[in-house]
């Protein structure tokens, strides 16, 4: 996937977020990308992202999960509007609620892949839900309220990125 | 506090988690305590767990919620059982499911207070209700089921650790 990712959209100031902001050098730095209607993004996790002994941590799933949708949220609103992700005014997602499921243990040592769709568009909330899966097999589902971001939370934005920034 | 937290009583082989295992050294080493019929727990986000600039990262919040509440289930069941949480055999939960809705954005910077009551208890499987409060104001209400770690996760788990172990 050679394209940019959604998150790498993000105007600076909001690009700070522990599971995909590109500026957090402690963080996940999750990637999100189309992949048709489908969007996708790819972790490793790390050998300390355990929960029990051999099974990927729950928390660590519903972080990326939330940062995946968020990022959708985003993207599909820029699409819904006929808008390119680097088009102004910037769009920005923060997580209304969460709800994740887990079907079953999530094996450590593979990279997880996750799949969101938009579920709903309405106003300045969309519904997204992530399949989160495992050398192929589903391990959690997940659905994420996101909110457009209200502007007290983003001051002086500036406008987008430069593509090398 | 100077109880023992409930995570641990956590067998030595099921301590590893990433969010509350005492034997991970790079995960958040969350503890948890009974105040009365509530459980309460109390973490302080490092500068780096941001979401956008000034509040705390919505993944981790939905972290110590889910840990928080499995840790709670175990210590519930103990007592609906009349059980000491160091006797045998030892009881662990993993989480079926989390719901977290984010009521108002959490401010960086002051520590977290996470309480957590028992919803039900039936069978194998407990739900936990917990609101996450910080500065005195709920910010994110949480819910998750626990489940009654399944044998084959659990396996060749030694007795209850010493309280120095």
């Amino acid at each position: 996937m050679s394209q940019r990712a959604f998150q790498d959209y993000y105007p600076e100031e909001v690009s700070h977020c522990y599971g995909c902001g590109r500026h957090n050098e402690y963080g996940l730095q999750l990637k999100s990308y189309w992949d048709g209607e489908e969007a996708v993004a790819i972790y490793e996790p790390q050998p300390y992202h355990c929960g029990v002994a051999g099974f990927v941590y729950g928390g660590l799933m519903a972080s990326l999960i939330d940062c995946h949708a968020m990022a959708t949220a985003a993207a599909a609103t820029y699409r819904a509007e006929g808008r390119e992700m680097d088009s102004d005014p910037p769009l920005r997602f923060v997580t209304g609620s969460l709800s994740v499921r887990y079907v079953r243990p999530t094996p450590m040592g593979t990279p997880l892949e996750l799949r969101g769709r938009v579920k709903e568009i309405k106003g300045r909330k969309v519904t997204i839900s992530v399949n989160l899966s495992a050398k192929g097999q589903r391990c959690v589902i997940g659905e994420a309220v996101g909110i457009q971001m209200p502007d007290h939370m983003m001051p002086n934005v500036e406008p987008h990125p430069t593509s090398d920034s």
